[in-house]
């Protein structure tokens, strides 16, 4: 097959090419001056399009297209053919403008919203060094500020007897580590011989948890009807509920798990941010004697999507043993250095993104007190909401706000002298997915809603980003009055 | 708590500030005129030192440091204070600085390797963005370029019935994946009545997987020991391994699988890539009947990490029946759109990042055409690479290469004359770490070692980047034979 090679003796640059299976190989195929001139092009597009604009209150939240109306604008089928730059331009213009503006200050639907431009910077950067965090000798300083990150974390958490943790893909992969790791602590015989060898496990959770419990059980073998029975291992806590924004009391959870030796885990993946300030961390009063905590600075303290700590308490490498398959190819152990920074081993994944780094930078620019600023203006944002939405006529609370988030009902002025019976309550229910609807097409804010257990549909109002200011909050509420005031 | 309030008729701009909470409220608290200046400054130092000199083959692939020298230069600790924008500068200046290029011609380390500028962008637009796919609403234009990808994937595979899929965060998840739906396919039941309740259930490997099927086993509750016995449920087939490169006889494999009614998984992570040429996909010659495929194009098709797609055979809705949680706040049935486009609930995540579109732009600048050249080119590099090595005295094939792995030996000139007995390959397992610190204090490239089997400590070669040169295979060995031939 190879077909001909130069001499090793010939000077650089001169060797003539060689064809080998049919592809001629010399230089490199990629020139590095067309592709920085394709970003140099694309950089004032995405900082106008996608940071600027996306981040205007005076520009739309999102310029709604139904699925099939997108994907003819898109043009999303993949050919043979390769497209010229300009037209990749375009492309990336008609991406950003149909996408939903998640940094806008009237993006409120989802646990994370605004935009922090150290973290993003710290993205960029390791987005253009694509690393990976196995070892250290591929992700040196990558390895090192998400061990800073998590030690700050841990001491902000309480842990004085110290920690492990590393990063994870999100708050349901850390709530599903919690499981592992607790079930293992309890029946460490489970990594090798399967649950099909053990007594029927058993956790314990509270109906408002996180829907990620019942995958992690699923998931992991537990079987969701198990989530409650048989050998209880561990009980969930959570300190920020996704829709109530409600505190289980984790001083007594913890009381009973100590008596019953149950694993304790806390997923403050939301309320997590609540320990920055130092007025709102009695919220997650006791966290400190849990054994495993999930938290995601990607929510309130705007790191970015994804970033998600999960930790376990003390000195242990629980961690490496539960998880660790002893790779050659990457943990070798006659490394010339500390291999105790191969922390790969720690994770169920092999690649891994260095979601702390952009943490760490933010973090850096703004301190501990830049954060819990962050935090106390947020908090004080929805106290502002709740007590307007108190005293405007048509609005009215789900409940008093433990957290960011504001629930509550609007009833239009058709609905306002209608008894409180089960024909009012019906009709109140179609009123919020019609707002909703029509605040999309308008594109003016995104707000969510839901049912849940026997209440009907209700908006739910987070609050998070610095660039909310109080008149968007005010705006909000005329908006819903304006959208929704024939209903 | 709320100490003020201005009222709603108030002109915009002219209002009063409240005090809530000792937070005084009004505007927002992040200026994204000032925010944009600083990523204004951010830029250029990441075009020029993470792009450009990350790039550039005259440069260091690494700059070493150990972990302590690391901690001392980059001052890690987080503080209450926050630090000016000069530092903060300085600081992305120097985690670029000691980070490892793993886009640098000559990084070899591993199973990814290069930059893409088209997947860049599409990184640092998503990155900007910052969406999350659990719904249409919040992710229209990523919802939908997964899809398309995903189509043209399950095409590429052969599944002329259809499929389904996902992108997850790695191979290691989408092999996770595969055990779930597998077992789910065999035992409905398992996902609320757990292992426990189930016959004891074992999965099928060969030794040479990767060890996330391990870890799957481990982390799903089958039992690393049940990786082969009672009921058996699924075989995981790997189309490309970690180590040699090696591929599964697949044809044999499906055989098997259909007369015991198994569920066949696929691991393309690393050999998915050899589905884009039609000189090399006869490698994994079988696939379209695979049950489900792991295929990760941030290996060698250069998408960067992560990008990960899971896929299933077929018209099924088997990940939403396996996963789903049904989530009321986010997969509400009253939506006024397509709710099959709500496709968070096929996932174990709950956020989840947009892998697939800095995919889908790069396919749509270079085409299947540009995609399958590079494949064809990195085959063609790894076949030049190992007829050089036949042809130098002191290095020796581990195996003939199936594909971009090519793994070998490099022998001393102390130890040429030595006769190959166990003296002789214990003095040869010394050889290759040695190396490589020789080569990572020096900078000059980064390749992977390990021992296999009953083999010694070799090294393992992978090529990927279309920026890597003939002469970098030249120098690969001459740079081995420069460090080590003192050993």
């Amino acid at each position: 097959m190879l077909k001909s090679s130069a001499s090793p003796a010939e000077p650089k640059g001169k060797r003539p090419p060689v064809l080998v299976d049919g592809v001629t190989l010399n230089g490199p195929t990629l020139d590095i001056r067309e592709a920085e001139s394709f970003l140099r092009d694309a950089m004032p597009i995405i900082m106008e399009e996608a940071v600027r604009k996306a981040t205007d209150v005076k520009e739309k939240v999102c310029e709604w297209r139904s699925p099939e109306q997108l994907k003819e604008v898109l043009d999303l089928e993949l050919r043979d053919g390769g497209e010229a730059n300009p037209k990749i331009l375009q492309r990336c213009r008609d991406a950003i403008r149909y996408s939903v503006k998640t940094g806008h200050p009237r993006f409120f639907n989802q646990l994370y919203a605004g935009l922090d431009p150290y973290s993003l910077v710290g993205r960029f950067i390791t987005e253009a060094l694509n690393p990976s965090l196995y070892t250290y000798e591929v992700a040196p300083v990558f390895i090192l500020t998400e061990e800073a990150v998590l030690k700050k974390m841990i001491e902000i958490i309480g842990w004085t007897e110290g920690g492990d943790g590393l990063f994870s893909p999100g708050g349901s992969v850390s709530n599903m580590y919690a499981v592992n790791v607790a079930r293992y602590q309890r029946c460490p015989n489970v990594k090798e011989l399967g649950l099909s060898a053990m007594p029927r496990l058993v956790m314990f959770t509270s109906e408002e948890c996180h829907y990620s419990v019942a995958k992690a059980a699923a998931f992991l073998g537990i079987g969701t009807k198990n989530v409650y029975g048989a050998l209880p291992f561990m009980v969930n806590a959570t300190a920020g509920t996704t829709i109530l924004g409600a505190f289980d009391p984790l001083e007594e959870i913890a009381d009973i798990c100590e008596r019953h030796s149950l694993w304790m885990h806390v997923d403050a993946c939301w309320g997590g941010a609540a320990l920055m300030s130092n007025q709102h961390r009695h919220l997650l009063k006791g966290i400190h004697r849990a054994d495993s905590v999930a938290w995601n600075p990607h929510k309130m303290l705007l790191a970015g999507l994804q970033c998600c700590a999960f930790m376990v308490r003390g000195q242990t490498d629980i961690l490496q043993r539960c998880h660790s398959a002893n790779a050659s190819y990457l943990f070798q152990q006659d490394k010339f250095y500390d291999i105790s920074y191969d922390t790969g081993d720690k994770s169920i994944q092999c690649s891994r993104k260095p979601d702390a780094f952009k943490f760490w930078l933010m973090w850096k620019a703004l301190g501990t007190k830049g954060l819990e600023e962050r935090v106390d203006r947020a908090l004080a944002m929805a106290r502002y909401l709740a007590e307007e939405i108190k005293k405007r006529e048509g609005f009215r609370l789900v409940m008093e706000p433990e957290y960011a988030n504001v629930c509550f009902w609007y009833i239009p002025p058709s609905l306002r002298s209608t008894p409180e019976g089960p024909e009012f309550w019906k009709r109140v229910h179609a009123v919020a997915p019609v707002v909703k609807e029509r605040m999309m097409k308008k594109g003016s804010m995104l707000v969510g809603y839901q049912p849940h257990g026997d209440k009907v549909n209700f908006f739910r109002q987070i609050i998070i980003s610095p660039q909310v200011s109080r008149e968007d909050m005010d705006f909000l509420l005329d908006e819903i009055n304006t959208l929704g005031k024939d209903l």
